[in-house]
């Protein structure tokens, strides 16, 4: 539950406007917890300013307010700093630099590793995504949830819990989805807009990307592979991730999934990994300088295709086989 | 919820022994409903006998108590009949065979096309699924839900909302499966068991049938194949659709999704469909002599494949696009 010191911040009278912003690589549940947190902040009365380093992807552009999103920060000024979903402030990447020293900075996170940057912080690991600790706010401050709170809280949930289907969804993940249901969003229409909406491109380079399956001999590391021919031409496909790695998640007995991105050619490769069970893929990545969690995470490799998949397959075989 | 003269049924002393089938081409909400209520009749001091005409998918053999279930009829008695999940008493295919005149037929569904062909019918159309009613009947009855009835009932909820998506989710799907997860039940476990364990061959062959995938003029139609020597070479092919069709349905603008399974060559094919929102695939069905939802539903045709593929896509096109 959110710490009194946080909630006492929040309504602080002083605190006129607060600065939000979210990490890089932006997803449902980054997106949902910054607009149902400006949302929060204005219902009391105070002004909210969000700022991305990165655009928005397509499939969450329905978000109510999502076009107040800034990415510009000259000439910005704030009372209250608040990142959502950012285990170090380095995530939040160029937009660090709208941070004041004299300012406040609250960090809001579910992340284990969460460095505890703030000067206030309220990380709740068992929290299913940074969505429902925005739920939790609101409740603790008495605000009502209007429907596109709800929506915004919805799509988070849905984002960071794979359709409540990982380890971290707990009955409070259903009841505040009851909850957020009695608002009259459409659910099926927001799982649709997130992941049904797809092009045919897409779907055709999908089939081809299936075809690089690779596995390896005990079958506990599966990975596919993206390459920059391909990205060229579906642009899209370098922030699609859970509805391709899901190919090779799903197969009995694997329990690292990876798939390798060659987004520049003989250049940046973006890995993603995920996890199936007991595998720590938040060490793997952090192997090759990068992060996230212990089920799903990130990071990127400079070299050629071919030599990344080597290195970071051998990684995943030392360390699960 | 359920009627009193069904809860009396259920109750009646002379009732002894039940007996509880569900339909053909079983999935995750006709088992889990049988075996939740075969336990309910348990727990009430009942004999609960399950007959299927086919066997369980691979991907739901983990479900408590799945071993009892019979397929062989000979000799059988008992004192009331209960189907799950069946519009009509049809859909139990050569099981109708072992049900008698002279005993109560009871039908609990959730189908709107259902013909109300029981004795006593209870028939809840805004119901997610017969999972959602059979939690209905335990609480009617005062019974309190074991963990193993828990596993049943949630895997019920999961297949026939497609994880919570489907616009029958409701606010009480999501209050059911806050109390199923009461239960210390593993939904994780249970997501990955069902839409997780698939083979390298089975997700390589996925690869093959993205390929095939074909779009209508209008964008509204789209449409996949799973040939005769695919499903020879991979049988578990012809039981696998919502992992596949996804590919068809997540189209953006696509309104019908078909999937064609040439399940014999040049003989049978068995076509999947499924709505993305205003279709109603029920009735496009019932055309070619099939049925089931509005969203979902299957016939069965005769013929080679590329003719019932252009008769069944013609007759989409003439009706939605």
């Amino acid at each position: 539950m959110p710490p009194k010191k946080l909630l006492a911040e929040l309504r602080k009278k002083s605190n006129k406007t607060f600065l939000i912003s979210a990490h890089i690589h932006l997803e449902g549940d980054a997106l949902g917890s910054e607009l149902a947190l400006a949302g929060l902040l204005k219902a009391l009365g105070k002004k909210a300013i969000i700022i991305n380093e990165d655009k928005a992807p397509d499939e969450y552009l329905f978000l109510p307010g999502i076009g107040s999103i800034r990415h510009d920060i000259s000439g910005l000024d704030y009372d209250a700093a608040i990142l959502v979903d950012c285990s170090d402030v380095s995530r939040i990447g160029k937009m660090h630099k709208a941070l004041r020293k004299d300012r406040p900075l609250i960090n809001i996170d579910h992340h284990i590793s969460n460095t505890g940057f703030g000067d206030i912080n309220w990380i709740q690991p068992d929290a299913s995504c940074a969505c429902e600790m925005v739920y939790y706010l609101f409740k603790a401050l008495g605000v009502a949830i209007k429907k596109q709170d709800a929506v915004c809280i919805y799509t988070g949930i849905l984002s960071d819990t794979g359709s409540f289907k990982y380890k971290t969804t707990s009955r409070h993940t259903h009841l505040i989805a009851a909850d957020l249901l009695k608002h009259g969003i459409d659910v099926y229409d927001i799982n649709r807009r997130i992941y049904e909406s797809m092009s045919v491109a897409t779907v055709r380079a999908l089939g081809k990307i299936i075809g690089t399956l690779e596995v390896s001999s005990d079958g506990k590391i599966a990975w596919l592979l993206i390459k920059n021919s391909l990205i060229r031409k579906n642009p899209a496909l370098a922030e699609e991730t859970d509805n391709i790695i899901h190919f090779a998640r799903a197969i009995a007995g694997v329990e690292v999934a990876l798939l390798f991105k060659e987004t520049k050619r003989n250049g940046d490769v973006r890995i993603n990994l995920r996890s199936t069970g007991s595998a720590d893929v938040n060490e793997l990545a952090q192997v090759f300088g990068g992060g996230g969690h212990r089920m799903a995470s990130g990071a990127t490799v400079r070299g050629a295709l071919g030599d990344v998949v080597k290195k970071v397959v051998d990684e995943a075989v030392k360390r699960v086989s």
